[in-house]
């Protein structure tokens, strides 16, 4: 039987209005009244309609979290760390996915203006310039914040790391450990941060006079590890690899594995990447880490600022490093 | 500015309870006045209210998919083939994880009722058998299917693949590849999946006339790790080890590596998991594949065919057979 208003009116012998006034938290009933339709309601596990109380309160008590996929593990610990922080304001934590589709990420977008969600955490899909649907979002005043990956063009608040630095580094710890023909493994598109590791990885090309190459991958992994292969049979083998996406750096491990070309010997490979197992791997592959945790707890607190305390928290741009840890895949043999 | 059917009333020269007809698709408005309507509507981008038409519709076009962790592999392949379905039907895919609580769990179920999602998916939390929550659910008709973890007491659609067989398969192999002390690491409570894992494992034992020896694990890694370490230095050693949950196999893999252990050399191990890149790893793990994008798949068309065509999916059970593939880790040297 479903309870509602009229059952507790009834049954408390109150007008159907006063406990609606009751529920509502008027100023027009008593503090006695609304304590014993508060305690009847919540004994009857009525729940008041959550579009219905959203239309007048405005709050859905709903964060939304909007990411490319889940199957990459830096999304996964970024999503514990935003949960972390969501769980103990009470509020639940929606997870949308939009598979780098911009058609998807625009739908969803959409679907979290007028009240359906308090807030929204995303990091947008690569390669698309188009961002009118996040600016339709910031001039609802729905509060957003970029979390890894950002849109430039769209002024609020943001969570990176340093990934101009860290394929800086990147780089130049594969020099270190003798490679002079070093390749940048990514994907084509207008990603802020590949884009960012890569010019780092030229930078140390640059500083060091040894040529730069960029190899692009695919969405389809046929096409790249034919495309890997390719690459690794050619007389001019590069010595080492930067996977710029975890992804990428994996199937190099595939490729390599198939047609024995042995790592580190033959090729060091160094991987963005945040897998927890990349000690496990054959070999143990280097990486450069990002903080994913860390970064969803912070954008996650950024965003309960401007929910919260109603902070303007626009113009907070945060940065947290990333870190080298260096295993087999680079060594010297 | 906000724009509203009062605006679009002015603008097409139309009377706002015509406008506001227009919207709802009511018959007594010509099409081409509808057709008038909804083409500035959509040029102007007026989205109507989702809780204002939510309320009359009962149609959010959204549905919950409720996992403990994204973390594993086997959940993010299983959204994946959820979200196959949930896209082509023209659906939105709300994620939220439970982290293996039963407090997160009501508490998120309890959202999905009144109209916020149309259908909910579910994998239930380990060790609890706490399920009124899901009753409630299912008593105010919002359709349910379980995938993968079920909650036995509630009658309702499932798909699941063959735990009791895989137990059994896997355990078979450990035993024609020359063990003969397997011990079946697992997590303690009450959560159907690796009790029937377990199961088919003693049954393959006791057909073989060899010792049961069951080890639980716990969510504390620390405390795993010297567990499986103080397990792997016993006197006792086992020669085979069966991890019914991924982490745990990894965690033997870690523990391995740290106290060079040789897998298959002197432990062989076998995992219930989903993981890519098994075949990476060293050394490669043999692995029990669940149909994790098959499940996922099925069980979304089976929650449309309740939704879309009112169907009685209550008493559908189906189960996706698992399957064994044999990698270097229970290889006889």
């Amino acid at each position: 039987m479903s309870v509602t208003i009229k059952k507790i009116a009834k049954d408390l012998q109150l007008a159907v209005s006063t406990v609606s006034k009751a529920l509502s938290d008027s100023h027009e009933i008593s503090a006695e009244t609304k304590a014993r339709v508060f305690e009847y309601a919540a004994r009857l596990d009525y729940i008041p309609n959550p579009y219905a109380s959203s239309l007048k309160k405005g709050k859905s008590k709903n964060i939304a979290v909007i990411l490319p996929e889940v199957a990459d593990s830096f999304f996964s610990a970024a999503i514990n760390g935003i949960e972390a922080v969501a769980q103990e304001k009470g509020y639940h934590t929606m997870v949308y996915l939009t598979h780098e589709d911009i058609k998807r990420e625009q739908s969803i977008v959409r679907e979290c203006r007028n009240g359906r969600v308090d807030g929204v955490l995303i990091s947008v899909v690569a390669g698309d310039s188009l961002h009118e649907h996040l600016r339709d979002l910031y001039t609802n005043e729905v509060p957003l914040v970029f979390f890894d990956r950002v849109c430039e063009p769209i002024e609020t608040a943001r969570v990176v790391t340093d990934d101009h630095h860290s394929g800086y580094i990147a780089t130049k710890h594969l020099i270190e450990q003798g490679c002079r023909k070093i390749a940048f493994l990514t994907m084509p598109g207008d990603l802020a941060i590949t884009h960012h590791r890569q010019q780092g990885y030229e930078q140390a090309l640059r500083e060091n006079g040894i040529e730069i190459r960029v190899l692009y991958g695919t969405d389809r992994e046929e096409e790249n590890l034919a495309m890997i292969r390719e690459v690794l049979q050619s007389a001019d083998r590069p010595d080492g690899i930067i996977g710029s996406i975890e992804k990428l750096a994996l199937q190099v491990y595939t490729t390599c594995h198939a047609i024995a070309v042995n790592i580190p010997r033959d090729v060091k490979v160094i991987a963005f990447s945040h897998l927890q197992i990349a000690a496990l791997l054959n070999p143990p592959l280097t990486t450069i880490t990002q903080p994913a945790y860390e970064m969803g707890k912070t954008a996650a607190t950024l965003l309960f600022r401007a929910l919260e305390k109603k902070q303007d928290v626009k113009h907070e741009h945060i940065i947290i490093p990333s870190v080298l840890v260096a295993r087999a895949s680079t060594e010297v043999l």
